[in-house]
């Protein structure tokens, strides 16, 4: 099939090229005496992008979905009761993880569509005098519904409860993309992958770590052996890994951090939300609706709910078979009610045009009652009046 | 600036990553036992492209530029007559670049927006009784202006009017793109570049000619030496290059040709026809026009002409310098007056509507009177209407 | 520094310019309806390489250090006895492992030098009439000694013993280079990483099991969840992932895969022998001696004794500071003792003789008493008497 | 065939790593406002390799060999007397560049294995009292029989014979790699190519020409088109170039002169000379002679001199088919009698050691009687000493 793939999951996004050109390099010995000169500004710089000076980031060579059982399994105690709101598949999974690693998983259903209840959650919390509760596992940004959290809020929650739990947040598909703080949310453990807002393939698990969390590790009895923070910590304090890294993916990661850091996190977070802001205008301008219901919208992927007759899931495969479009599709509770867009990454204006008007097309051809072009033009008149 | 280049320059035009990965090689012995197994189906495969059987295809490294030359330098005398219309910039160059050669160049001007006329050469070449026209240059397809000339037709009418000149085809951004046929076509001559149909980057110039060409280069006295056809004959038919080839390049047309033949060079061009009617489809419902008149519309590239008030050069630097588009200025004749979208090569129907997008924004931000999404609106009917 | 560093660790091993070439592509979506079409023939091609028909295979996006950690935590229960010959710092890392994960890990040592001893673990196997043993770990190349155990024999003296535990075999640096059967030799689990025989980066955990071991999942009640082999097994059947895969590691393993099975396994294996045998020949003309012991030496890894008033890590750091030469240290109990040159992966005589003439530089600016291009020549007449 | 390609030749040179990746990126405009940013800068850092800053320097779509007819068809007139000294293949090609071109050219023969005879040279330079000799071609390093002449030398003979012919350099396998100095040894045209010291594919001829050279263009009456460097000025002065670029030829080139000016030219050259004596140390070791004759040894390759009863190219073709290192091949009149080790470019200690010992290997097998281990034992004892 002729041209480029047109990729619009919400990860893996589009790596640039200057990443994957700096992922092209031979391989080198990771216990060289100048391996810590690649390695230990990564870990500097990966700072600046969780926000945080007086936690610690690390990076183990998995997937974010790993970042999950290296929060749970390296700070908690076998059967430790974890609290966790349920609204979307990625939310979902994390709490089947602890399930499945043996942790007292309190859950709380959420309509799939919103995020974190504030209220219900501080009552909650204030509710467990006991403090029985050892971590909030909390979704920053649920993936399969296109929906954040406010994190600074569950934060607030927290302190208003005075609970002493940790803070654990999956920011895999938000953390470098929408706006993250590590140290000024409070946030004890932040999950990330390489493959999302770092622009990089899958196969890193992103992580910052608070000290309090850290101070955890000490009391914690869990067995872990390749997902020991301890071992990471002994290795990185010298610029080295406990086994061998991949190299490759370190200097993308160099590259991407360039990127990131170049264009400023602040700069980085408008642009994902001017870009998130024009495909909701051209859901709008459709006459649909987002799966995300006011003040949860994300900017980094929008579940588009297709009309009750309708299956998302036609729209998606038209859109690849026929237009080379790769789009996000619903999942579970929500498959072939919504497609997703993912807007995250390394993209812009043009690109997401190319998206709403090849997801028009494939609307237009599934009998969508849509008018062709109002999607695309809504969101030129958007792009149009805030780009610089 | 974040997110990719959206490049709709009618070339260099984008390398497929299949290719840029096929040129990312370690550099290799030209002089070894294997390198013919490399260089030889390189030659073979590109009759198939250029369709002759009885003809024989170069390689140099150099450009399509370099290619006008070799063509008249290889087949003719000095001072020889040539006979060139000149309906563009490109034109103009190979008529300044045979002028500079010393040939006796007798150039008719032609309208921007035609392409050859055919009765008009009929009667020139009919009027020659002496033959003394020893080459007829033409430009299959005019870049600057989107236009396409009719090549065949040329045969025709040197044929009708019996006469022997050469037949040279500048055929740099319509060979591997729109149809062409050496041999069907009668063409002695036919000049390609490796950055447009074939893309690659530039750097190479990929040529064919026809036996009656090759035969006129032991009785041309022309001084030359990188640029002989003999030369590379002699090393060519042992699968050798008579100076050191790029071999990167190689590797990339390697790919390249599998990619063009796996599709089926008339699929090839039914591609480049529909992408390039979408595009005109978007400039009527502009209320715009082309420059190419009716029956001389390119498929590989169309110039838009913006209104007499506006100036062509700030809708291409606003695309560029505000969504990262990259389209074609109009050149020298038509500076200002035109902007040129190229829709050749790795490309398809969404990789479009983005440009088309883009370019409304570009438009309306300097005072087009057009309607937003208008353009991307009659596109999308057209593309939807005729996918596969 | 000029030049290119001449990597000879054991690993990450020397990629092919092919695969990294493989490796370079734009990101795709991993749920994709053609993503099966790359992931299914991996999974079948990896059978090839680990000599399987009845067992199946695993990708992991971790490394083989996790896979150690995946055979332990699918196929047995908290606590269960395992046990290990400690002849090196891998097998004593495999059982440092199994200790933090909970088991009741039975250690021997073995001089390091030795491999498994097969009398003592048959008598061991015999007196454990209560088969309270689970599994039997075994290192099949301890990469730290460049020494090789017999895992026939270890699978012979199994069934001699009668026994029914699990027989595990740590196959890092020894899968795809040197002979390893799954099927004949009755492995249950086989534990191997992207970067070493299979010459990518690190980053993949590539795995096999037999039905047997596979068969005890169900029964084992030990926490898992990014480990589960079960959650692999549910998305392999059709050909995806339970979570995001690399698809670059993906398509790097591809090539990897192709260039293994068009040389032939068998033929992979001479191959190693013969550059293995190669430096040993070095190594005796240099008059020193090998960690190995006669009837353990390794193909893949030689570990060379210095003489006792030497640092090896002298002759490490001049190799690598002076001449741009990458060798492997000795580890923990040998440190000091032994340097190692890894001859493993994409390599060949001349790549070698380069390493041996390099070590002689560095051994000799160290003061160590061997005649210039002894070992040189040793290995050139070796080499060129067995040579296709 | 397992292992890499191990290149001896003495160009294309091993690219490193650094400048493959850098040259694999997207294609882009060359017309964009931010090209000249790429450009302008390789202009002026190329300058410090060609040690000028009175010249001007250029790179032109092509290879060295047409740098050769770019220096003559500009600055000369059709017929102009040229002088040259023919000992080697090289300087016989641009003799037959020359006077295919139609210039008048004298040549005279020297004893291959020495340089331009600098007496003959001033005694011919004063004989020529009307200054008919418009030109002197001078092969700085004659690649096909490792000779390197005195061209500070062939300034001060045509100073001494106060002669004002311009002084044409072919430096393609000098420039970046031995020493050269446009300003200081006053010469007026030096050509190089982009893959040999440069370090990058074939594909760029890269030139510089004094002040001197440039005015004779607007004098010259000699058509020319492509190699118009009056075009190449008009464009470069605003960072642009007369026809479409290779720009990835051009990120690579960035990169080879960051590596080359970061390591500094003198070391440049340094390095070069003890990789040179290395090899002549091993040549003398084996008790065989090199086709230099003493004060023209070059240090970028070396030919050796096979035994009257051998054939070099036995050695190649065993080295190439047995052992996978290319080597150069005596062309013309030395066919047969020599071979060559290319020691030009990214390479280093170790590179070449291999490359001795393989060619070792490959003698030892045709017979040749040598000890194993002489070459390699006499290089390391010269690069042990010598090196930092």
């Amino acid at each position: 099939m002729a041209g480029r793939n047109h990729l619009f999951i919400p990860g893996p996004t589009n790596a640039p090229h200057e990443v994957l050109s700096a992922m092209h390099v031979a391989m080198e010995d990771h216990r060289s005496p100048i391996f810590p000169n690649l390695f230990k500004p990564i870990l500097a710089d990966l700072k600046k992008v969780f926000r945080t000076e007086a936690g610690q980031c690390f990076v183990f060579p998995a997937t974010g979905t790993a970042g999950w059982e290296i929060a749970l399994t390296n700070c908690l105690n076998p059967g430790d009761k974890v609290l966790i709101y349920r609204f979307g598949q990625f939310a979902h999974l994390w709490m089947e993880a602890a399930r499945k690693l043996g942790f007292d998983v309190e859950m709380h259903e959420v309509e799939w569509g919103k995020g974190i209840p504030l209220d219900a959650l501080e009552a909650r919390l204030k509710d467990d005098k006991n403090h029985e509760i050892k971590a909030v596992l909390a979704t920053h940004n649920e993936t399969s519904t296109g929906v954040t959290s406010d994190i600074k809020g569950v934060r607030k929650a927290m302190d208003a409860a005075n609970h002493p739990a940790l803070l654990f947040v999956d920011g895999v598909s938000s953390i470098a993309s929408i706006e993250f703080r590590l140290d000024d949310w409070g946030v004890d453990g932040a999950i990330s992958g390489s493959q999302k807002g770092f622009m990089l393939p899958a196969g890193a698990a992103i992580l910052a770590f608070s000290q309090k969390a850290l101070a955890m590790i000490d009391s914690s009895s869990y067995p872990r052996s390749f997902f020991s923070l301890k071992d990471q910590m002994n290795a990185n304090k010298d610029g080295y890994t406990p086994y061998t890294p991949s190299t490759p993916m370190l200097h993308g990661l160099r590259k991407a951090l360039e990127l990131l850091l170049e264009e400023g996190m602040d700069n980085v977070y408008a642009r994902h939300h001017r870009l998130g802001e024009g495909v909701r205008r051209a859901v709008a301008a459709w006459g649909l609706s987002i799966c995300a219901q006011p003040g949860f919208e994300s900017d980094t992927v929008t579940a588009i709910v297709v009309p009750a007759d309708k299956d998302a899931r036609d729209v998606i495969s038209t859109a690849f078979k026929k237009y080379n479009i790769s789009l996000g599709a619903g999942l579970t509770e929500v498959a072939g009610k919504v497609f997703r867009i993912g807007h995250i990454g390394d993209m812009n204006d043009v690109s997401l045009l190319g998206a709403i008007a090849g997801v028009e097309m494939a609307m237009l051809d599934n009998g969508f009652n849509i008018k062709p072009g109002s999607g695309v033009a809504a969101a030129i008149e958007y792009y149009r009046s805030t780009a610089n």
